[in-house]
């Protein structure tokens, strides 16, 4: 038994979707029961939501979510629709069937528990099961929907509650080590860790949602990201390499232009104004990243970047709060994208940083802010400048 | 508390969404509560039943209606978010939440029960429910469709159940004597009984679906047909008129274009053949009409009308059944009318259908088959001739 996940661009036609029957058929009489999660065709999320917009400017979250479960719905009966007119018997499932329970925050649960009986169940008489992604219940019955990644985070919960594997079908082939749009040669991995991917993918790479490799990886859920409609060999994402893989020290650069850069200079107020600043940002949903603190000659130099939408509130919280503590002045600056690398390898390489540092430098690009983690580096640079750093990157590390 | 129905064209964008919710909010603030039931959006339905026809010529039937079902829930949940956004506290439910219980007949499922205590349960913190009209779902949790006129039929249904009355508000500002499209004067009745509505509804006329109003007729239901945007007085179906009111004799007349006479000419077989015939059309759910049996000369020849749909599968059991009896002759028209005469007062008044084929015969129009019941009258007449045929029963009847 395996579970597949089709992504919206996948099933976005009645024809994608005869397609995606046909090589479901094929897993079928190579012996395979499959549960198959889907999620709403093309854009349809996004005009469902257009629509809601259309008669209130805040859709009740509980209603929206009403609304945005039939997307799935109608996937889901078509697909099902589509096997069983070319013999495969199936059955669509949505959250009430499938019993998919979550926690009440509409528009972005979690996922409580899953009734696998019910899944076997209809396993003894049905070979492919085709069930709702992003979608779940409450207890009291209301509908939610899981938020970013939803139908990502479906799949690998019912693989995690099936005890078996999970295979994510979108319109990319795997995983790369740099955007092929960036860089056509990129090289595509045949494997790769949860915590690089994890990594690579909350950076923006579109393969499978960072919080569905997240759960992969509580679960041990072996994973195996591939292209829908081609037999390209994908990527399998794995706890560690296989030993006899030679471990690059760099698997992947990444660049998200989706950055705006704070600086409050000078911070009024000490240290104390500090925490009261980060725990306001914080309680308001705001996450901060690229943090840095400078010191110099009495004063406090505070920069740190947000996700572009952030930005409102950001000045609104740092308005609200600094005005208690004395004068500040606060600059943004749009013009700024954040390049990473990632590998595991960096933890017992040293010296990454400085060869990461040193290629982009010698292309003359300015470094604007950085940060790390054990298997991460991060750097600010120009926005102009931002394809060219990940070519210096890539070049250093062999990615292509 | 009250049930409003409002159907496809009263929903089918957002703007008119909007108005109905104003609608709604009106009646909230005169003091009720409402049970709101809608059907999908315009030609949604419609649209769905396509997108099913391009991946399977003949899709599952429980697939279908988990397909169908989307339709209804999507304005269920504009709807409430357009009734949270004006301040009115609205929450939608589906089949499931509902708990409206069906018999497992995909596609033309039939109600057997409905939970009223979540429904009251809901009131104690809103003020609207807004349900989706048309489905329900077994109690094996498969979703079902209730068939043409599943939305009226869901609306009355449920207030059955409350023990409450009804409205039912579409395009159409009441029941008319006759079509305003033939007779711009046509009457509407401020009242009309149940059975005369049925026989209306089931020749056509759109207001509410006969099926609806058996169940009205069946639990005592008061029924107000009515137009959702306009303020003009609609009609009240009733059990028996009001005493004060004159009780015209016949209160309506319809035509039905979508016909298609046989004659069998001459039938083989006998008496055993006839009777062997009718079971085979009624085992393949062909519902006859206007069955006229004429004997001559040891000859025996049969008229029967069916709706036009119904065409090929008369011909497939005609010939089925009487190439066992011996030779036969089937001819087909489909260049006829049914034109009919309907009300309670006919009962109690001879002569009525004396009157009716009088004033045809007046007018030059051809009589090709005639059947009564206890409250109608019908007609065969040429196609081209009915418009003038409905006119000349109107002006004898004082429909106009």
């Amino acid at each position: 038994m395996i579970v597949q996940k089709y992504g919206g661009s996948s099933v976005a036609t009645p024809e994608k979707i005869k397609k995606i029957a046909e090589k479901i058929k094929k897993t079928v009489e190579s012996g395979e029961k499959v549960c198959v999660v889907v999620s709403a065709m093309g854009k349809t999320t996004d005009e469902l939501i257009a629509l809601a917009k259309r008669v209130s400017d805040s859709p009740k979250p509980r209603e929206l979510d009403m609304l945005l479960s039939t997307g799935e719905q109608v996937t889901a009966a078509l697909l099902s629709i589509a096997l069983n007119d070319i013999g495969v018997p199936a059955v669509s499932f949505n959250a009430f069937q499938l019993e998919m329970i979550t926690t009440s925050d509409f528009n972005n649960a979690r996922i409580i528990d899953i009734n696998a009986e019910r899944l076997l169940d209809e396993f003894q008489t049905n070979d492919v099961i085709v069930v709702t992604g992003f979608q779940g219940i409450t207890n009291l019955k209301d509908i939610t929907t899981l938020g970013r990644g939803g139908s990502d985070t479906s799949a690998v919960a019912i693989a995690a509650k099936l005890n078996t594997k999970c295979e994510i079908y979108s319109d990319v082939a795997g995983v790369f080590a740099c955007d092929p749009k960036i860089i056509p040669s990129a090289k595509k991995h045949e494997y790769i860790t949860y915590d690089e991917l994890m990594e690579l993918a909350s950076m923006g790479a579109k393969v499978v949602h960072s919080r569905a490799v997240e759960i992969a990886k509580k679960f041990n859920v072996a994973l195996y990201c591939a292209s829908t409609f081609s037999e390209e060999r994908g990527t399998y994402v794995v706890n560690a390499l296989p030993e006899w893989l030679e471990q690059p020290v760099v698997m992947g650069v990444t660049m998200d232009k989706n950055q705006r850069k704070f600086t409050i200079s000078p911070m009024p107020g000490g240290q104390r104004a500090q925490v009261h600043l980060f725990e306001a940002l914080a309680s308001n949903n705001i996450n901060l990243d690229m943090i840095s603190i400078v010191k110099d000659n009495g004063y406090t130099y505070l920069t740190f970047t947000v996700v572009e939408g952030a930005s409102e509130r950001v000045r609104e919280v740092v308005e609200e709060v600094l005005s208690q503590y004395g004068e500040h002045r606060l600059i943004e600056d749009d013009e700024v994208a954040k390049v990473t690398a990632v590998g595991v390898g960096m933890e017992s390489s040293p010296g990454v940083a400085a060869r990461f540092f040193a290629a982009l430098d010698k292309e003359g690009i300015s470094l604007l802010g950085t940060s790390t983690s054990e298997i991460k580096i991060s750097t600010l640079v120009p926005k102009y400048d931002a394809e060219r750093a990940v070519r210096a990157v890539a070049k250093e590390f062999n990615l292509a």
